[in-house]
């Protein structure tokens, strides 16, 4: 059965940010991220695939409801340079701040635009299970083509909510610990993290905002080891996030 | 002065890996890799910037070789969807194995195929102060632009090295610690690193390959923290291998 030309310009509108939002509808792309969305509470609204891959993954694919296509009509619905044989549409999960567990560990990142930095964060927060994010409004959206694909498949176990970080972070003043990654500040190695703490991720170039800044209660901080006069003027933002997650939760 | 039409040919052959490796040239784009660039001992053959450009750095420059260019000829030149204000053309280092110093930390990458990790990690070992890393052949080349933006500059003072791992490894057994991260293995946390190690990152999907994975003596592992039955099957190489550096010399 050939797609119509008009489902596939739908589909493709979800390549772009304004349509993703307008329609709370965004693409999952290739057989890893499929099968942990398919093993997922999110709402799978229809799977496109070739042939060939249903009859490889039939056990997978359960009641789903999927529509066959060519490789060549793959080609064109996919937002990869290497288009993969399996394509979901999926339902935008929306959730609030009320939505966070102050018992679980949170992890709030102020201000990441790189999708790739998003993904791969999200990616290492679920390793070390911390499945609770606060992004900042200005942060990259999750259902970006680039960030679902480099989570890995995480885009389905972490909740990632979206709001104003010093509203979020003034409502829970003096009851949990807030920690953020600084230039300067304790040695990361010598804090000892608490599950309830939340811990700040600032943006690529810029760090942790001043507005933010005010409402860190311990300042921490990842050492260069400096064997020569210059070295890398900072570390990127994922692996930052990476090695605190791992001082805390590891 | 416009550039000739030849003159842009040639530099634009170099976003190609097949003219750099025959020509021995690369090209360096922007501010802070240029300024990095003029502050080492690379072999700079020119400099392309915008009239603004050059007035703005003039301290920067010395004695550069500096051609002034228009916005629309840096546009053409550029390998950037953002092209900057400045490009050098660079020759391309070259060293051996038998540059390795080994009393030094030695960082070495198994088949590292993605340049933004390749980029990245070599800013985190810069960081981190190891400052020589040995690559497979088949790891990613080095002076590809994507590699070079991500190191942020630091391809400028971390040494690159590409040659057979096998051999190497062989050549030193018996002599130096050889560490390699696995899905399993002691603790990373618990290990007692020296800073004469050898530490191995593996590829992106397939980890440390059988050949050299049989020359790594001590394997360690980044564990995972389970909350829920499923979560993140991997790390991304870059996070991993910024955690390790991090248990190394952080």
């Amino acid at each position: 059965m050939a797609l119509s030309k008009n489902k596939i310009q739908e589909i493709r509108k979800l390549h772009q940010k304004k349509f993703r939002e307008e329609l709370k509808l965004f693409l999952v792309e290739g057989t890893k991220s499929v099968s942990d969305l398919l093993a997922s509470g999110l709402h799978v609204r229809e799977i496109l695939a070739t042939e060939s891959w249903v009859t490889r993954h039939s056990a997978l694919c359960g009641k789903a409801d999927i529509t066959i296509l060519s490789r060549a009509e793959m080609d064109r619905i996919s937002m990869l340079t290497a288009p993969q044989e399996v394509i979901a549409v999926v339902a935008t999960p929306h959730f609030e701040v009320t939505d966070i567990n102050p018992a679980q560990p949170l992890l709030v990142l102020d201000d990441i635009r790189d999708p790739g930095n998003l993904g791969t964060i999200l990616r290492t927060a679920d390793w070390f299970g911390v499945l609770q994010v606060l992004c900042s409004a200005s942060t990259v959206e999750v259902t970006s083509p680039k960030v679902i694909q480099a989570t890995m498949g995480s885009f389905t176990r972490v909740k990632v909510i979206y709001s104003d970080l010093s509203q979020y972070l003034d409502s829970i003043a003096g009851n949990r610990r807030i920690l953020g990654t600084f230039m300067s500040g304790s040695h990361i190695g010598d804090i000892r993290f608490c599950a309830g703490d939340i811990l700040i991720i600032g943006n690529e170039t810029n760090g942790i905002s001043p507005e933010i800044a005010m409402r860190v209660t311990d300042r921490v901080h990842i050492p260069a080891t400096c064997h020569t006069v210059s070295h890398a003027e900072s570390l990127n933002a994922s692996v930052a996030a990476g090695i605190a997650m791992f001082c805390w939760m590891g």
